[in-house]
C-alpha cells in the first residue's frame, strides 16, 4: 500500500474539482471491486441456471466476499497477462474450495467490461444529481431575468441589445441535449457476458440464460448480447459526456469574459485569490471548469480511435478505453461541478448591463426565454 | 475560374473513394447555394407574414435565381469580414431593384448555420443509401453464414471455434446503432433564423412566424430557436458520423486482416495490384476505408472543441466548423463507400476457415446470430 | 474536367485565408505533378549510374514531359489500388516507347512519398516568406512599444501594469520557436526511395547510388534510406506547423480580446463589417485566423496516429496522411496569413491603454523585452 | 489520507506498465513537493541577491523543510483559486516566522511551471534510460538477423523477401528521432520566474538576477525569460514523447501481427496467458504497450490546443495542461516499458521466416541495415 499515493495522479484534480461524488465510481479500487461484483452476479446466474451447484456459487461468494484486493499488487500482477482479470481470476480460485463457481464460462472481457459499464453507471448518476442543480440554476437565471436588457456580443464586439434570460435560456438548452443523451446512453449499457470469442461457448445451452439473468440481476441492458468488439455502447457515453463538458465550457468561457474587469456585468459569488495579488476577484471556477472541459475533445478522439478493435478482441484499442473513458467522465464530472460552483450565487450585475443598453426593447427576447424553457420542460 | 482547380484539394480523395454522391453536396458550391437557398426561402416566409411586400419578396428571388456566385471570388472576398455571406448578401442587393427582401432581419450566420445544416441533411440522406447497402450486405453474409466455422482470434492468437455468421452479425450491430444515431439527429437538425444577436429583434413581432415558415419550407427542425452557440445539433451529426466511421473501419481491419496471405480466409471481389509486384492480390478497398475512416477522429475533437463559443458567436470555434463538418461527413462517406467495395462480393474461404477448425460445435454462434438479426429488425 | 469544381472543398476557405502561395503547392494538382517529377528525376538517376540507357531515360522523360493527368480521373482509377501511383506509371508506361525508363525499382510509396515531401517543402518556403514578415512586425512592435504602460491581465482580470512591448515580445517569442522548428523540419525531409518492401532489392547494387542521386538533385535529405514506415519525418514538419499555429492563434485571441468594445486597447487596420449591423467594427482577421489555427490540432493528432504503420507499408495510416497533412499545413498558412493582415497597421490605443495604469514603473518589462529580443537575435 | 487510495485512477494503469522509474516523477505527490523545492530555491536565490535577508531566507528553508502536504487537502483547499500554489504558499506563510522569505516575487504559476518542468525532467530522464536499453535490443535484433531472410509484406500480403535486420533497423531509427527530441527538448525547459504578470516588476531591479540564478541552482535553462502564455517549451516536450510513444506502437503492432498463430515468426519470451484459454500464447507485452501509446495522440492535441492562453494567464488552458502533461509522459513511460519487455527476449523464428522465402537474395537489405545503423551512430 505504501507505494500507491506516490504514483497516484488524479487526487490533486479530483479534489480540486470540488464534488467528488463521481469519481468515488470512477478509481482503481472501484474499477477493480466491479470485477468482484460482477463475478459474484455470475455465480448466482450460473446457480439459478442450474449450470453450476449451489455449494459452488456458495463457495464463489464466500471467495469473493472474503477478498480483498490490492490495487498496486494486481496493476504488477497484470503485466504479465495484460489485464486485471487473470490475477484476480486466479487468486480467487486459490482462495476459494470450489473453483467451478468463479468465473463461470467467462473471459476476461466480459468482467472488464461489466466492471466497466458498473462504473460509468454509477458515475453518470452522481454527475446527473449534481446536473439536476446546475439545470435548475440555469432555469431560475432564465426566468429570473427574462427581461433584464444587456448589450448582445458578437466577436467581442457590442452588437444589439438582448436580455440575459435569453443568453441564460440557452445556455441551459446546449446543457439540455447532451445531458438527456449521456442519461440515456449510460442507461443503455449492457452487461457483457459472451465468453472466450464471444459466442458462449462454455456454457451452451444455458449461455443466453445466464446472460439474460446476469443483465437483469445488476440492472443492465441485454443487448448487444455480445458486444467485445463492438464498442459502440461505451464510446456513445463518451461522447456525450464530452458534448457535455463542451456545453458547461461554454458558460464557463461567457462567465469569465463577462466578469472581465472592464466589463464587469458577471461575478462569482466566492472568487478567487491571487498567491501575489490580493486586490484581485478572479472568476476561479469558471476558469477550472474550462480546465476540466478542455481535456475532453482529446479523451473522445482516443475512443473513437478505440472502435478500431481487431477479430474478437481489441489489440491495445480496448486497453486504451479504460484509463480513457474513466478521465473523460471524472473530468467531465469536475467541469459540472465547477459550472455549479460559479453559476451558484452567481452575481448578475444588471445595472452595469442596462447601462450599456440605449434601447431596451427586449420583449421579442423574452418571448425567445419563454419559448426554450416550454421546449424543456415538456420534453 | 482558372485558379480554383489549382487550389482544390479534395478532388484526389474524394474521386479515390468510390461514390461521390453524398460529397457534391458537401462542396463548396454546394455550401454557397445552400446560403442563396436560405435566402430565398426567407424571403418567401417574410412575405407569406406580411414582413416584405410581394414585390420586394420578388425582387428578392429575381435576383437571387439569376445569381451565379464565383467561389474563389467569394472566398477572396470574404477575408475581409471573416464570412462569406456578407460579400454575397452585398451582391445580392446591389444586384436587385429593392433590397428589403433580402436577408430579412439575419444576420450572417442566420444563413451559414441553415446552408450547413442543408449540405449535411442532404449528404447524410446520400450516405445512408450506400449505408442500406452495406448493412444489408452484411444481414446477407450473417445469415449465409450462420454456422460456417471458424477460428475466433483474440489477440492475434487462435482462440476457439465460432461461426463467420455471428462475426458478421457483430459487424452489422456496430453499424447499426451509429447509422441510427445519424438519421436521427440529421432529421433533428433545425433552421436557424435568429437575428444579428439571437433574438429576432429586427422581425419583431413577426420573427417567430417567419422562423417557424422558414422551417417548414426548407423542411428543417423549429427548436432550438436560436442556436448560434449551442451548436450541439451540428457536433451530434458530426459524432455520429465519426462512430459510423469507426464502425466500418472495424469491418476493414477484420477484412484486411484475415485476408493476410498467411490466413487467406477473407479476400476482396476485386483485389488492387501493385506498381512494382504484379502478384499481389491488396485488399486495397478495405485499407482505403481505414484511411479515410481513421481521419475521422481528430475531426470530430474538433467538432467538440468548437462548441466554446463566446458571448453570441464563436469566434473560430463556428469558423472552423464549416470546413471541419464537411471534411467528417466526406471521409465517413468515402470509408462507408469503401466499405461497400471491399463487401461487395466479399469472398468467404469457407475450406480454409474450416480447415483450422477441429470441433465446430457452434450451435450457440448461430442462435447468437439469429438473436442478433432479430434485434437489429425489431428496431 | 467539369466535374471538378463542384466537389472542390477547399477553394473558399483558402481564398477567404488571404495569401494562397503556399496552398498552391498543396493542391491535389501540384501533388500528382510532383508524383511525374520524381519519376523524371528517378529516370535521369538511374541513367545515371547506367541502370537503365539513355534511350530509356530519354524515352521515359518525353512521356513525363508530355503528360498531362486528369486529377479526378486519376482519383477514380486509384479506387482499384488504393493510391494513384498506380494509374499514373499504368499511363506513363502505355504512352512511352521504352517502359524501362519509367518508374525504376521503385514502389507506389517511392513516388507518392517523394511527392508529399515535394510539397511539403514548397509549401512550407511559402508560409515562410510570409512568417518572415509576421516576425518583422512582431519585432517591430515590441520595440515600438517597449515602454507603453498596459494593465496586464490575469484570468480576465487587471492585474498590474507591464508594457505593450513585453506583450508583443513574448508574442514573438512564442512563434520564433516552432518556425525554427518548422524550417528545420522541412530542410531536413529526405527522398524515398526504397523499392517495393523498402531494400532496394530491384535495383540492386546500384540502388543506394540511385537513392544518393536522386536526392541530390531534387535537393532533398538521403537518410533514412527508406522510411516507408517510419513516418517521423513527415510527423515532425507536421507537429512543428501545429505548434506554429498555436503561437498565432494565441496572438488572435489576444487581438480579439482586446479589441472588445468596452476595452478597445488594439483594433485591426480593417476591421470587418456585419452582414446586419453596419456599426461593428470586428477584429475579423484575428478570429479566422483561429478559425484556421483551431483546426490544427485534431489534425496533428491523426497525423501521430498513423505513425501506426503494419509490416512495410500503412494500411490506412499511410493513406490517410496525404490528406491530413495537406490540409494541416494549409490552415497553418491560412493562419498565418490571417494574423499577418490583423497585425499589419495593428492600432495600438496607447491612451487608453495608459488609463487604466495609475503607476507605470515599467522599466523592468523593457529590460525584459530587450533581452528577449536579443536572444532571438542571437539564434 | 484515508479518502486518497479510493480516488486513486492511475495506479492500476502505472503498475501494469511494469517500470514505474518515470511515474514517481509525475504523481501528485512529487509535482507539488517540487512546488516547495521552487520556494526553497527561491528563498535561496533571493537571499544571494541580496533581496531578502539571510534571516527570511533561513525561515522560509525551515518552513518548507518542515512542511508536509496533504495532496488531497490541498486539492480541496484549491478549488476555490483555482491552483495549489495558493493554499501551499499560504500555509507555508503561516508556518514561518518571517514570511518575506516565503515565494519572493513570484506568482503561482511561477512555482507551477517550475514545478512541472522539474518533474517532466526527472520523468524523462527515467524514462531515458529505459529508452536506451529498448535502443541497445533493437540495435542487436538488427545486428544479429542482418542476413536474417524473411518476407517483407505490405497490405498485409506477402510482397518480396528482405532481412529481419533491415526492419529492426527501422524500428531502431524510427525510435531514435524522436528520442533525440524528447532529450533535447526536455534539456531545454527553462526556469519560470517572472511574477505576477511576466515582468519581474516585483523584484525590480534584482528579478533578472534572481531569475538566473534560480535557474542555475535548479538546473534548468534561462530562457525565455517568461513564458507564462508562451506554453512552447512543454508543448514540444509532449509532442516528443507522443511521437515516441508512436514509435514504439509501431513495433508492437509488427509484433503482435507477426505472433499471429498463423505467421509465427515472433513471439515474445514470456507471453500472457488467458483467464478462460490455458492454450494461448498472447503478445501481452506488445498488446499493453500499444493501448498505453494509442492514448498519446488525444493527449498530445489538447496540449496543442492548450497553447492558446489569453493575456497574461490561460484561462483554462493553462490548467489543463498539468494533467494531460503528466498523463502523457506516463503513457508514453509505460509503453516504452512495455515494447521493452515484448522485445527482451524476443523469440526470432527463423526457420519459419526462411520457410517462405524462396530466393533469399538479401545482400542489399543487409547493406542498408549497415548504413541505418552507422547513421545513428554517427549522430
Amino acid at each position: 500500500m505504501s507505494e500507491q499515493p506516490d504514483l497516484a495522479r488524479t487526487l490533486y484534480s479530483d479534489h480540486a474539482g470540488g464534488a467528488t461524488d463521481a469519481h468515488v465510481h470512477l478509481s482503481d479500487r472501484a474499477f477493480l471491486d466491479a470485477i468482484c461484483e460482477f463475478e459474484r452476479a455470475l455465480a448466482d446466474a450460473a446457480e439459478a441456471t442450474g449450470h453450476i451447484t449451489p455449494e459452488a456459487a456458495e463457495a464463489a461468494r464466500t471467495a469473493i466476499d472474503d477478498y480483498s484486493c490490492d490495487v498496486a499488487a494486481i496493476g504488477s500482477a497484470s503485466a504479465a497477462g495484460g489485464n486485471p482479470t487473470i490475477p484476480m481470476v486466479a487468486e480467487l480460485k486459490a482462495a476459494t474450495r470450489d473453483a467451478a463457481g468463479i468465473h463461470v464460462g467467462a473471459t476476461s472481457q466480459d468482467a472488464i467490461d461489466t466492471a466497466l459499464v458498473l462504473c460509468t453507471r454509477r458515475a453518470v448518476a452522481a454527475l446527473d444529481d449534481e446536473l439536476r442543480d446546475v439545470e435548475k440554476l440555469l432555469n431560475d437565471l432564465a426566468r429570473t431575468h427574462r427581461d433584464t436588457p444587456v448589450m448582445g456580443r458578437t466577436l467581442g464586439q457590442q452588437a444589439l441589445p438582448t436580455t440575459f434570460g435569453v443568453i441564460a435560456a440557452g445556455w441551459l438548452e446546449g446543457v439540455h441535449a447532451p445531458a438527456d443523451q449521456l442519461r440515456r446512453t449510460a442507461a443503455a449499457l449492457p452487461v457483457q457476458y459472451a465468453g472466450a470469442t464471444g459466442n458462449l461457448a462454455a456454457t451452451h445451452p444455458r449461455g443466453i440464460e445466464i446472460h439474460d439473468r446476469l443483465a437483469a440481476d445488476l440492472g443492465l441492458a441485454e443487448r448487444p448480447l455480445v458486444w467485445h468488439t463492438n464498442r459502440q455502447p461505451l464510446v456513445a457515453v463518451g461522447l456525450a459526456a464530452a458534448q457535455l463538458a463542451g456545453a458547461v465550457r461554454k458558460i464557463a468561457g461567457d462567465i469569465t469574459a463577462s466578469s472581465a474587469t472592464e466589463i464587469a456585468e458577471l461575478s462569482e459569488a466566492s472568487p478567487g485569490g491571487s498567491s501575489s495579488m490580493p486586490h484581485k476577484a478572479n472568476p476561479a471556477a469558471a476558469v477550472a471548469c474550462d480546465g476540466y472541459a478542455r481535456r475532453t475533445p482529446g479523451l473522445a478522439a482516443t475512443l473513437l480511435d478505440a472502435l478500431d478493435c481487431r477479430w474478437q478482441r481489441g489489440t491495445g484499442s480496448w486497453h486504451a478505453e479504460w484509463q480513457t473513458l474513466r478521465d473523460l467522465l471524472a473530468a467531465t464530472a469536475s467541469a459540472v461541478s465547477r459550472i455549479h460552483a460559479s453559476l451558484d450565487g452567481l452575481r448578475v450585475h444588471t445595472d452595469t448591463m442596462a447601462s450599456r443598453v440605449s434601447e431596451p426593447t427586449t420583449g421579442h427576447a423574452g418571448d425567445i426565454t419563454d419559448i426554450t424553457l416550454e421546449g424543456i420542460d415538456d420534453e
